[in-house]
């Protein structure tokens, strides 16, 4: 098989070893005589993933056991919803700061629950850069949401100060990708498609005294605190999504957050440059301090030159690279999997299309 | 490698076709040059999925395009939250059918949204069968619940008279085990990992007048008119869960549903018959027309005996024979993908234990 130089922007590129483990535990896990598809939640050999897995990403965040690790269904949308439900009373007032689709979409889906202040946005520019961190956070908010990096527009909080009331972060598209302060937040989730996993499980750490606050009676599966108590098996979990994660989570240590954060420098830098220095192509984001390590967008300087710039990456068995209709052009996302002989790549292809292709 | 012979109430066995498929898929799906956990939610590929999954359900269940079929996740337990979150309102009532765990955990997850009736139950005797159909169902109720197989206590209803109210049904572990009509409900669901995949994932079929029916507000994660216009891709899909849905769904086709009806007859008679005329075991459920054909509970004479049986299954590479812990003793779960020889080893393994015990 030739695999394809994917730039997804989730479901993402994911290691080849870690495709091969988990094609092999699909046919049998360890020596069970079962599939992991087979493996029940409640098994020993489930348990040891499970607990695993929560040891890896308290390591990898340097967390203590003042924090929970959760392994939830629902992907990022599903959090929109538990958040507020179980933080945000009909009393209160959440603080959303909105840095893009995904912060707005996140705010809309609390406003079924309680008060919500947006506390900055950046959506009058169509979010080319970060908002400015609010000056004036109101004290006695429920909450503050914020998300760190933004895939659709291509934005990152580099700095993120700290806030009085609780802090909690969409980390969806840049967990893992860089060494960072996470006992900052009280909590911080990721739907795993990007940089831990394949779809269909959230991360969800959690600061324990996050269950003291009630805003309402929420059921067990929507309820973090019951959750917790059950170790995320509360219901049959999703066995072979949290051992893939599990795989990443490996892969991840392996390597070592520093290099990776190294790496992932690298390959964004590359592509800005090449990006800033062309005649044909502009990037999305100006402010080059707010750009996004993880998702490159950039436009190409009319639809001729897109349209041709899209079948020569197909011709080259680049993938992904479409921009999201709310930017259109081009995005190129950087996840931990793509290599920077991936980057080097397209950054050749861009190059040696710039020098055949007139504007 | 020597595959277990298993009997897990579910994550349940899977088709060794089902797997190896699976297995491939993870390594590439078709060709793509890309992993099906890499695939895009948004791509063709898995349109494609989608789209022959639902046509698949629709056939299978002989349904209209009255109906919608949906891929959520979450389980039955999100579903526990899902129906009266949509339909029973805080002024409404909603009836519930209590014949076992199931049942009684979704109207304990009903209440958070408002009036909830124990139509009937059978809880009195530990569920050793189901309650008498309920003979005057109230006018005017939201809607009607029931739990068509009962995976704890081994009971299954045969004979599901209508109700003037919409019936609502979970059907997680008989979905697809019979020849039956779908058609008497408004909303019936399922969670895969028994007769139709891995956990992660859970059918549900819902007829489109209900999407008229509005308890309260709910964001679009979890209303069911908003999936349904999404068609299962509100948010990323479990593309890989789906997927394996799907090949037990072609599996279940090509096998035939009268073919599986026959077989899993065959199947929990031959093993009923062992019960009833051993001296060391005990059926659960003495009322024959109430027996479950996918679950078969049953108990030993005495703890001694049940432990001994117990080690020798182990030697025979018997698992997930281990009833629950609300009944005890021992719990078999034939479900499509065990097969008859599977259960012809089980009762030998049973007689030729009776013949060397004594009770």
């Amino acid at each position: 098989m030739q695999r394809k130089i994917n730039f997804n922007a989730g479901p993402a590129r994911l290691p080849l070893e870690v495709l091969e483990e988990a094609a092999k535990a699909v046919l049998e896990y360890k020596d069970t005589g079962m599939s992991i598809l087979e493996l029940p939640h409640r098994s020993k050999e489930f348990l040891d993933i499970i607990n695993e897995s929560e040891a890896l990403v308290k390591e990898l965040c340097g967390l203590s056991d003042d924090y929970e690790v959760l392994w939830l269904q629902g992907g990022g949308r599903l959090q929109f919803c538990m958040i507020p439900m179980n933080f945000l009373s009909d009393r209160d007032a959440a603080g959303y700061i909105d840095s893009g689709h995904w912060s707005e979409e996140a705010l809309e889906y609390a406003v079924h629950y309680g008060d919500v202040q947006i506390l900055e946005s950046s959506k009058e520019t169509n979010y080319d850069r970060l908002p400015d961190w609010p000056t004036d956070i109101p004290e006695q908010l429920a909450y503050v949401h914020i998300t760190t990096n933004n895939t659709i527009f291509g934005t990152q909080w580099h700095n993120i100060p700290g806030t009085s009331s609780p802090l909690i972060a969409d980390m969806s598209s840049d967990i893992f990708s860089r060494s960072h302060d996470y006992s900052k937040y009280s909590l911080f989730y990721a739907a795993v498609q990007k940089n831990l996993g394949t779809p269909g499980t959230a991360l969800v750490v959690v600061r324990k005294d996050m269950f003291k606050r009630r805003a309402r009676l929420v059921p067990p599966m929507l309820n973090y605190g019951a959750q917790a108590e059950q170790h995320s098996i509360l219901n049959t979990a999703n066995v072979f999504g949290v051992y893939t994660s599990l795989l990443m989570l490996r892969w991840i240590k392996a390597k070592g957050i520093n290099v990776i954060e190294r790496e992932n420098a690298q390959k964004a830098k590359l592509l800005y440059d090449a990006i800033d220095s062309s005649k044909l192509f502009f990037p999305h984001v100006k402010v080059k301090e707010h750009r996004s390590l993880m998702n490159v967008c950039f436009t190409a300087i009319n639809p001729e030159v897109e349209k041709a710039f899209h079948a020569l990456c197909g011709q080259h068995s680049i993938t992904g690279i479409k921009g999201h209709r709310s930017v259109g052009g081009f995005r190129a996302s950087l996840y931990n999997a793509v290599s920077l002989t991936d980057v080097e790549f397209l950054v050749r292809v861009m190059k040696e299309f710039e020098a055949t292709t007139k504007g």
